[in-house]
């Protein structure tokens, strides 16, 4: 398999989907729209709606009805990059080589635009129940994916994070740091893939592994970055390297060393690919495209 | 009925209701979930959720089914006015003679609150899964809040509302005013009393009456904003008397005059009255304060 050849060729599959979604023009208000577009078009290579739709795929999940997740899980994530990048937070100019949303539309359409795609994941997500998908399915899904998204998911750890730029480098230890990663990424990674078995009918103990697989993933997912701030390329990463280091931000990599960061990339990787094999069923694409995000370049 | 000590008594209990929804502690993050707690804990009146509350029993709703939505829609208003009061938004640094919220936390943590509390909602209301309501007509609630409160309700209005402020006076027209007022201000409170209905079973006939029904009473809550901005002191209103004046802000007042925007105010209250009285059922309660928020001093 020509792995990214077959990524590229999904995601442009995706981008579609998403772009399904998205809301009409009206009479008024249409700063937001655009600027709600603007972000999701912002693209990459739509790894959670990917995620979930090949976990959808490794339960036979059929039909069109996954799709209204896959778009609103992005929608999630999108939001969650606006803000991010606000002057107010990480102040960023430039996310994967364009303009950031609040340096295009301004710091109050930005703020504006993330709320309108979160409280838009919502609508989306509920237009689920007009599918072909169970009503009690597209309930269990939608509290995954807002347990996941919130104060004790993606948002909590964002919090975490900020918290932990406050404190002493002394103060910020394993446990933290392990807070920060498991919620700030691998929540939504975890709400991804568990979403895609619910859909597609996997049971609570599949659904559990899921989460199991999709939780190492997601924080070898971090540790990686954390390691390629600091050997990575500009060119590789699309942004500055070192900037952790700069910032005298307490990383994996700083509390741990280089050596120790990598081992428990590979182990967390190993233990993912060899849950992923206790199902009885099985799918190349996604058990090469979880490889990839952990050893990824960039 | 003393309306006054009425509303004081049920502002009460569902103060109660909304604390008892409210996220515990953790290891982490509890600087958001702080922020959260005391931006909903700023008070009003609990008007959405008691116009909900008031709904479902004008139609015989019965159970603790209703809480799940009452927090949620003060959730989605608070976390509004968070992001309303921010410096790139109003700049506002009191609310109700509290501080605001970034002026307590700082812009990061008001941003994150507000997200935090949008998500929230979303969480609380698919709570209701778990009671005894109806799962159809919690999706279906679900629904109406949702759209409501996001890019084609609440969300739209409050960026034509921005957009406005950017237009030349003589651009900002009859039509454009009415759009504001329609999603910024009614759309929630027609939320709150369409969610009552659906919750206790009304028929789609009924939930779109009361739709209109809250319609006119938040559109004339909107126009006696306006009234009450020039003819209001600062004690009553809580804020400088004729910003938006000082702002140059075209309001439905400086479009029409005084004596036109209080015979609107005067005609939108009768209807809305005489559609209340259209259903077989009535609440005394809810109609004495759906005329109270009318003709509201402040």
């Amino acid at each position: 398999m020509d792995l990214k050849k077959e990524i590229t060729k999904r995601t442009t599959e995706i981008d579609a989907v998403i772009e399904s979604f998205f809301p009409e023009e009206e009479d008024y208000a249409n700063t937001v729209r655009e600027a709600m577009k603007y972000s999701i078009a912002g693209g990459g290579k739509r790894l959670r709606p990917m995620l979930m739709l090949e976990t959808y795929r490794l339960f036979d999940g059929e039909g069109e009805g996954v799709e209204y997740f896959m778009a609103a899980i992005e929608m999630i994530h999108t939001y969650s990059l606006i803000h991010d990048d606000l002057p107010c937070m990480d102040d960023d100019e430039y996310r994967r080589g364009r303009k950031t949303t609040h340096t295009v539309y301004g710091e109050a359409m930005a703020v504006l635009a993330g709320d309108g795609l979160l409280n838009y994941a919502a609508e989306t997500a509920l237009g689920a129940l007009d599918s072909d998908l169970d009503a009690s399915r597209v309930g269990r899904a939608m509290r995954v994916l807002f347990n996941k998204s919130g104060v004790n998911g993606m948002l909590g750890g964002q919090v975490a994070d900020i918290e932990a730029e406050d404190k002493a480098a002394g103060e910020v230890d394993d446990e933290l740091i392990e807070y920060i990663h498991t919620h700030k990424t691998a929540a939504l990674i975890e709400a991804a893939m568990m979403i895609g078995g619910i859909l597609a009918g996997a049971d609570t103990i599949q659904v559990n592994t899921l989460e199991k697989i999709a939780h190492n993933v997601g924080v070898a997912f971090q540790i990686q970055d954390d390691i390629l701030d600091i050997t990575g390329s500009f060119e590789e990463l699309g942004k500055p390297i070192g900037s952790d280091e700069r910032n005298h931000k307490v990383t994996y990599v700083s509390l741990h060393g280089l050596d120790k960061a990598k081992a428990d990339v590979e182990e967390l990787s190993k233990e993912a690919i060899m849950l992923l094999h206790t199902f009885n069923n099985d799918n190349p694409f996604l058990e090469e495209l979880l490889l990839s995000m952990i050893d990824r370049k960039k």
